[in-house]
């Protein structure tokens, strides 16, 4: 139990109370986060007032150590800096790990979401304006995670990355909705954009995949095709619409193959979401010629190549990939809420397990034995 | 001289009688045709009815020799077989190396124009009728080249494969309309798409290439940068709307790389027309994160294998390939030819020789220095 200090935010900056955090793989794996320790900590650094508790890893394997991470989650705006005008106190928001400035190209084009200021930064353990740390304990800097460390009661975020919600949304269901979950979704609603009644193939069942899954449901797809190595995830998978398992242990060919055999050539749409390049090469080769997209949203090992012939894609198909969904952080976050509040978007079956911040090691425990989903953190203890 | 046969049409085809051909590459290298003949024949294959004249190839490297080359063409129909409703006696026509047979899942796709009945087929030298040829020389029959062997005054071509056009169009024109044109023109406009103000790289700078550049003229494209090896290129693509010209030899680092440097991060749209596989690595390269999207139109060699990081894609680019420009031969095709009477199309700029059709080894001759863009060859001798 140690002290950690919050200032108050500076120029577009917005000091966010967390309510919900949870734990998507990034926090785990990305990290290779092997300890774990719990703070508490008073609002000035100081032991005088005890207001928040903390979350934080002080010992990895990669730099910018002691770091409070977390990155999935719904708040309250507490405090606004200067020259933020979008958000005040009270209003409702999830806190991105990405951001939108609104003002570069990237931002002022209809199609990207990868901002130029804002765009994901996992080196930047620092605040944009000061190139400092809002957090500290007992005057020592203590590292931010994707600008947002929601491991935290407190904290403070670029008003870039703040998405102003419906504030009837319930906080402890929406918090979700701030990383993995519009991944999934986004790549096939906004990327991949099955018609009514396209085959679609998902590769990876986990939650990303899942929400690809969910994705598929929503348009209207007639077959979701899930491929995974892991036969377990096959049941829970029926849930968000999968008619199909394919696991390509059980097959002698290219999995590519079975699933063309399956669907007369190949299927109109695939996602990826596993960060195999090989499932990457076989998701995009079995999709259909003349018109199949493949889209590839899960993150390779960076000495990875994808491979191809080029005739592949002359026969007309697409490879893209997205980030985030291609959700603009701020414009379109908002909107995904609100599918979930007219019940298009199906939330609750992500959410597998709950618990307190104080038990937050469960939720990793939950987390490396790859059961469940979603498990929700509430901080308030 | 020899004397060739050609029957009526069968059931679904249609006999053509040629007005003007073209000579693009496919015709030269893709049979690597080193020897030519020209031959003299009857309708009936007799040698009692001289009517016209036929060009021929009868030794190569690939099979199915004899066989009568060209699939750049416009005629007009002599008459028809049973079926046949689109087309009728004296219509103006585009013979298409590819077909529409509008019934099978590629037809009726809006997406996709590789018809699953008349897809290009360079095996197939037969009607698919009766899987049997309508040429032949003294009995011997002579093989059909994509389905429409163009190099002769007469030639018989599945309705399929016919695209109806504006009589009022002017033939010795519009042929260069039913291949190479459309597939650069259509790689740009139906594929890209780039949008008014775009910057647009196009690779290769043949007349494929510079259809793809006309194409993004035509879209509005404030830059457009053409990319070729052969500097004595560069002055023509002038008149395409090319602004800007990278020879990859003058530079020391990688085409894409001084190409993202000349365009604060990389282009809008690349066009690749060349068919080496570097050039396809370098234009998927040379489009900007976030939205760029990279089309690949030539044909590589069939070892050559497609390689990229990952993260290139997930940078949120798109790579896609085309055939023929996306266009579907007999719905799309008129309004290409519309286009060109609009005055929308610029065709002049791409026929830069003619010769009477029994010149044709000058044509050939051209073609092999690289000397212009299209040869018009003239059937009435």
């Amino acid at each position: 139990m140690e002290w950690v200090g919050v200032p108050p935010p500076q120029a577009r900056e917005g000091s966010i109370k967390s309510k919900y955090t949870s734990l998507p793989h990034t926090d785990v794996y990305f990290w290779e986060c092997k300890k774990l320790k719990l703070f508490r900590f008073g609002r000035d650094g100081s032991e005088g007032e005890l207001s928040f508790l903390c979350f934080g890893l002080v010992q990895g394997q990669t730099p910018l150590f002691p770091r409070i991470f977390g990155h999935e989650a719904a708040g309250i705006v507490e405090s606004i800096g200067e020259g933020v005008t979008d958000v005040k106190p009270g209003d409702h928001v999830l806190p991105i790990f990405t951001g939108e400035c609104k003002e570069c190209s990237h931002c002022k084009s209809e199609e990207s979401n990868m901002c130029d200021l804002l765009r994901i930064n996992t080196d930047r353990g620092v605040m944009l304006n000061d190139g400092k740390s809002r957090f500290s304990i007992k005057g020592k800097p203590i590292n931010h995670f994707l600008g947002t460390s929601t491991f935290s009661e407190y904290t403070v975020v670029h008003v870039g990355c703040l998405a102003k919600i419906n504030p009837a949304a319930p906080l402890d269901k929406v918090c979700v909705v701030s990383c993995g979950i519009s991944t999934g979704l986004g790549a096939t609603l906004n990327v991949a954009k099955p018609k009514k009644g396209s085959i679609v193939a998902v590769f990876g069942l986990g939650a990303v995949g899942l929400a690809a899954c969910e994705g598929a449901r929503i348009a209207g797809a007639s077959r979701i095709i899930g491929v995974d190595l892991n036969p377990n995830r096959f049941k829970d998978a029926k849930k968000f619409g999968v008619t199909d398992f394919v696991n390509p242990k059980d097959h002698q060919k290219p999995v590519q193959e079975v699933i063309a055999e399956m669907t007369n050539g190949g299927v109109d749409r695939a996602v990826e979401c596993t960060g195999n390049i090989n499932a990457m090469i076989s998701a995009f080769e079995c999709v259909h010629d003349g018109w199949g997209v493949a889209v590839l949203v899960g993150v390779p090992h960076q000495d990875a190549i994808f491979m191809s012939k080029p005739i592949n894609f002359l026969n007309e198909r697409t490879l893209k990939g997205t980030f985030f969904g291609n959700y603009k952080p701020r414009t379109d976050i908002p909107n995904v809420v609100e599918m979930y509040m007219k019940k298009e978007l199906e939330l609750e079956k992500f959410l597998t397990h709950r618990v307190k911040f104080s038990e937050i090691n469960k939720a990793f425990d939950l987390m490396l034995k790859g059961e469940g989903l979603r498990c929700i953190i509430t901080m308030e203890d």
